[in-house]
């Protein structure tokens, strides 16, 4: 098999740990794969760096602070092609640049135009493991980029669909993906699979084993990726397409989200567009709405009710007051949360909504809003509930089966 | 003016020190001057790297060196823009590569064939202050090098040549070059000018201020040095052709090197190459042959003197005892140390020999070995005399005028 694997901060956080991460490369090798290797900077150096650039300015210019931050990747990616040399095997360092990684010039959270594989596969069709530094790249100018959050997850899965691997294998400190967050329910299990469109979902939700950015490429590239732990043999979490999901069962996982405020206007004015003057108002302001839905009013006036983190609440209410009287009553609360169930079964089985409001209903759980997609269904309750909540669907699905 | 600066690991060895450098460029620039600033890496932090890579592999592959080392440089890079463009200056940070330097594929020691001036003066036709990571360059492949033990100032010097710059000042934690160690002899007073060559002899001779290799550059390409310290505003020395040393005092400065062994090869067999065969055996096996004299024995015979770093001695033994009877009678003295005298002016001057030995005639210090050449006078002598032979001859070119 070719494989892609990528190693986050905390697996090449020390020496050891990179040692570790050698030998388990190695076993790739033994095993008679090829492998690519995508390293993070060791855990605690971007922060670091970050740190610096803010001492030295509260504003540093996003140019420089790519050439900055760039430089953890290429520590650890030179390190590993070491270890790995160490124990006797072919490898190359690859910076970002080298391994072919174009991206656009949007500083410090680039997007990657374009991978050509011949870069990474001439290195491969000569017998090396090439290590490749990950989140980075360069502009075809020659300037370097890094990808912001998640970047190296990205550089792994993008090259995993240009040299055309196998597998793209994205080694964290966690097992994989789990049915709900284990600090809320101990039941929680690891999933053995899980679709694109499904993690997409848990992603967004909280569960961060891997961003949706990189989950949205591997699922445009088409790429198998398996999350698992580097500090165990564990077999991890396959993200894959729906096809490979034979089992589909219903609900895969349930997420909780506590940084939510409930924004409700109630009664308001029946124009057209003013849904539309009310978004962007808040767009513009940068906030994030999240769930919104609509109900019919009293007078042919409409009522409306949305989320936004927390965080943000009181910057909306401050968006709203210029409205006055078009947005009717407002009311708002920020002692609310967001449980939802996510899964590609849901698609193919009746009841699964019902089952969800009857568990919340038996232990007395009032529902405030309520959104529903093709694999989701998201309730907003009072925030003190949330984890009860999680652990009555956690039961109702069995997914602790 | 158009100038180069080039600033050390100690200063730019901290936020404070970084801030510090980018107050000082911002003097020159309020005085008219365009500037390039060159930078090495923080202060330690080359070590730390090295330290890192030699306990992952005792034999670290040269290639991926280069990718962990530059990486210190381009750190200081981009904070020393940031730090810049924070004072409100216009300021672009550039790696090696960016900055054109094109080496061979030396890794770790590699020597610079090109530097287009067009990458570093198109910025400054822009107004901007360019800042260029230091010590780095790539091959015409983009294969990342290093350029070996001061390698910062050789990018500072080099880039001086390439855009024709007006003056190339390299700072450091010292004030420049003195007539002799202030630490031997307290009267040691700053030179304000030395020639190419006399600093050629004085850096080879133990003077660390700026490396031969950089020095040899600056000659070649005609650029004007100053060595200054960053941490205060003293003239500096400035290091130029010996056309530009009005004075050209008979010696400019005194030299000790304590790591000094002598070797002597006394009645040496008389046929043709022996002296090739020793030390071309001296050299296959790295030992780095210092003076060496040689005077006619009896019987047609030769006697050879020559001296190797003390650390070396042994192995210098052993490779002369591979040569049995020929070498003659072998002596070995690890208790010796050398002092040169050093100045552009003796070629002009009689007797400045004649005075360097009746000196340490007169305090009964005895001569184990000469040597001269046209600008300088060795001699070896016991070790324990080192000092006071510099404080003796200190006086005795009133070099404390």
């Amino acid at each position: 098999m070719l494989i892609v694997q990528k190693y986050g901060g905390t697996s090449v956080g020390s020496i050891e740990r990179i040692q570790a991460v050698a030998k388990r490369v190695e076993k790739a090798v033994m095993r008679g794969d090829r492998v690519v290797v995508v390293v993070s900077a060791m855990s605690g150096e971007t922060n670091k760096l970050i740190d610096m650039a803010t001492q030295v300015s509260k504003t540093p210019a996003a140019r420089e602070m790519d050439m900055l931050l760039s430089s953890g990747e290429r520590v650890t990616c030179a390190l590993t092609a070491i270890a790995l040399k160490e124990l006797g095997l072919e490898a190359v360092a690859l910076t970002g640049r080298q391994a072919g990684i174009v991206t656009d010039s949007t500083h410090t959270k680039a997007r990657i135009e374009e991978i050509p594989s011949e870069p990474v596969t001439k290195h491969i069709n000569e017998g090396k493991i090439v290590v490749v530094a990950g989140f980075q790249g360069a502009t075809r100018n020659g300037e370097v980029t890094t990808l912001g959050r998640g970047g190296s997850d990205l550089t792994a899965v993008a090259i995993a669909g240009a040299i055309k691997a196998d597998l793209c294998e994205i080694y964290t400190d966690v097992d994989g993906v789990y049915t709900t967050d284990p600090r809320v329910e101990e039941k929680a299990r690891k999933l053995d699979r899980v679709s694109y469109d499904e993690m997409l979902e848990l992603a967004s939700l909280g569960a961060k084993v891997l961003q949706n950015r990189s989950v949205e490429l591997a699922k445009k590239l088409q790429v198998k990726v398996v999350t698992r732990s580097s500090f165990n043999e564990n077999e991890g979490t396959l993200i894959t397409s729906e096809e490979e999901c034979m089992e589909k069962p219903i609900v895969s996982g349930i997420a909780l989200d506590k940084n939510q405020a409930r924004c409700s206007l109630i009664g308001v004015a029946d124009r057209p567009g003013i849904a539309a003057e009310i978004f962007e108002t808040l767009a513009s302001m940068a906030i994030n709405v999240d769930m919104i839905v609509q109900t019919v009013g009293q007078d042919g006036k409409t009522n409306m009710d949305f989320t936004v983190p927390s965080t943000e609440l009181e910057q909306a209410k401050r968006a709203l007051g210029g409205f006055g009287e078009a947005t009717g009553k407002q009311g708002f609360d920020d002692q609310v949360c967001k449980v939802s169930i996510v899964g590609v079964g849901m698609k193919s089985h009746s009841g699964v909504a019902a089952r969800m409001f009857s568990s919340l209903a038996k232990e007395n759980i009032n529902i405030l809003m309520i959104s529903t997609s093709e694999i989701k269904i998201s309730v907003v309750i009072a925030r003190k509930y949330g984890e009860l909540a999680v652990r009555i669907l956690h039961a109702a699905y069995e997914l602790d089966k």
